[in-house]
């Protein structure tokens, strides 16, 4: 009986997923060298494709990893001398101000509890700060940060680099490109792949930091640093051999995407969020765990609830599979993924079974 | 028409990875969380088939990145504190050379002429170096360090940590993992697979060297430093969101060839290496680049030619694809891989192409 996945990542497959797979295979695309004209054309398309959807200018580049989770080691060593400021309200962003440590650099944090978010007033920046690191979507909580309070912020410190995590919402976020200096995702939340596969988006500010770092003598790391990934993608490259089939059917999905509409896909998710929110109002073993209407999460849905495990079984039998809560919140919370793989009957069916769970006792 | 793929990496896919992707798909692995039981499961069942094809000791660990590339950096990272030893006699050699320097070190390298290997008599290494960089096999060249030498290597300095990077040879050389501390491959290669997965052994005094180093206040870097990768290996996990089902298709082929047998993977190997020597031997258009039998490589073929180019288009419209020459090798050689995917009568095919050629002007 084939699973509908309603977790955070890795998550539900993007509907036409396995068709690109068979094509990619048809087409022998696991043989192809990385450095044929045959790579260079996907490599081309699948950027091309990122851009239109993301509204990504011509100067900004855009590179791959293996990992999300290594564009946060990355940007530190090649966009920051002495200190990072941070955001962190969660696992993920936390995580993220701990690697600038480890990297030897003096990283601010700002900290809020579980479930909130960031107040504009209340974020003070250090003069000293040179990277500022944003999480747009805490995906261990299900808060969200708006993009225009991420605007807002890099307008009044134009001088900082900032960076915008959003692993677990790109391409929701309707991020400006000519002010925010970098963004990553990877695949395996919104675009319904398999992991295996990072994006990182930079723009020239990121490069010349890097080049200055590294003539004053700073490493920037070897084959992933800005300068060397830069001069390979500018020839629609990558400085070792890449996974080559995710970046192809990763430009399948953002064509696909295309097609239906960057526009239509935000209002979707939108709706599909405002149905679950709604349904969490009045349910009576779940509620919504982000307080603050504008910092919930439109792509991960956080729910308390006393037994988070009875549900995340009951919906399993069902052939549902839901998030469980993220680390010590295992046991009092539950996490639903909203992504565009999951369609809008999708969400009504599981809607329906969480719907049913309130009949009997749970 | 399928082509047949006989280039060094991206390579030609394994005969059974077409039923384990689907396999995959079947069961969702795409979807499954890296936390679950199920990825465990799978994570160890790949560590074990590996562990027993190669004769990998219980005490190493297998750890998994995006890419072999990404193994250099970290090795350096984590074992080096001043200064590492490299053998270096072409691209891929120089390349990890040069990231030890990238990264602040004293790189010591012992060169050679572009198909030449190496004489046990003629490695001086200095007293100073922590890290022994080798390369099992060459790609760039086709030259080999034959096993033996390296375990001679080690045992004249047991002080030391010694790196095998056997990207396009494993699973091929018989190491000695009591004696090699760490060794590295992609899944591109002989494993014929698609890229986007590298594999790291690594012993118990690697892991003590980087926490030593990481105590004295080294950064060592973050999510796959070796005291991280072993704490999550230990669990059967990895850091970061890995490439699930390249681990799980890594296992799935592992377990083909240990029904093989890893004897008869390696007899098949040399058997198909002595066809491609013996025909460049008598060829008129191609001879054999290394000159001495004990360095030339068993897993890619290095052959001079005036006329690369034509011998390359002539093979491809008979859909055969065979490596062109490295880098500024590329007008006067080419390059065939003999990877496990590639039976004998795969072989035989190829070398009744080459031999038609012969008879016409190429």
């Amino acid at each position: 009986m084939t699973k509908k996945f309603y977790t955070p990542g890795p998550a539900q497959l993007f509907p036409t997923y396995a068709q690109h797979l068979q094509k990619a295979m048809d087409e022998q695309l696991g043989s192809i060298s990385h450095r044929s004209k045959q790579f260079r054309s996907i490599f081309q398309e699948t950027t091309e494709n990122l851009r239109a959807l993301l509204n990504i200018p011509a100067e900004n580049m855009i590179f791959f990893t293996g990992t999300a989770t290594e564009i946060w080691e990355r940007i530190i060593q090649n966009c920051v001398e002495n200190e990072s400021f941070h955001c962190v309200n969660g696992s993920f962003s936390k995580k993220f101000h701990e690697f600038s440590i480890e990297l030897g650099k003096k990283a601010i944090k700002l900290e809020v509890a579980a479930g909130k978010g960031f107040e504009l007033e209340n974020i003070n920046i250090p003069d000293t700060a040179e990277l500022v690191c944003l999480t747009h979507n805490e995906t261990s909580f299900g808060v969200m940060m708006p993009e225009n309070d991420i605007h807002t912020l890099k307008k009044q410190h134009p001088d900082k680099l900032f960076v915008v995590d959003m692993v677990s919402s790109a391409p929701y976020p309707n991020l400006d490109y000519t002010l925010v200096d970098s963004a990553l995702f990877s695949v395996q939340k919104s675009f319904g792949m398999p992991a295996g596969l990072g994006v990182w988006i930079v723009n020239e500010q990121c490069l010349a930091k890097a080049e200055k770092l590294k003539a004053a003598g700073q490493s920037v790391g070897t084959f992933q640093s800005i300068p060397t990934l830069w001069k390979n993608a500018q020839n629609f490259e990558t400085p070792a051999t890449p996974n080559v089939i995710g970046i192809y059917i990763l430009g399948r999905i953002a064509a696909d995407m295309l097609k239906t509409g960057i526009s239509v896909i935000r209002k979707e998710t939108e709706q599909k969020a405002d149905m679950l929110y709604n349904y969490l109002k009045t349910s009576e073993h779940l509620n919504i765990f982000v307080e603050k209407p504008e910092h919930r999460s439109q792509t991960v849905v956080v729910a308390n609830t006393e037994n988070p495990n009875e549900i995340l079984k009951k919906l399993a039998e069902k052939n549902l599979i839901v998030g469980s809560g993220y680390g010590s919140f295992k046991d009092q919370q539950i996490r639903i993924a909203n992504f565009p793989a999951t369609s809008i009957a999708g969400t009504e069916l599981l809607l329906k079974e969480l719907k049913n769970l309130e009949s009997v006792a749970v």
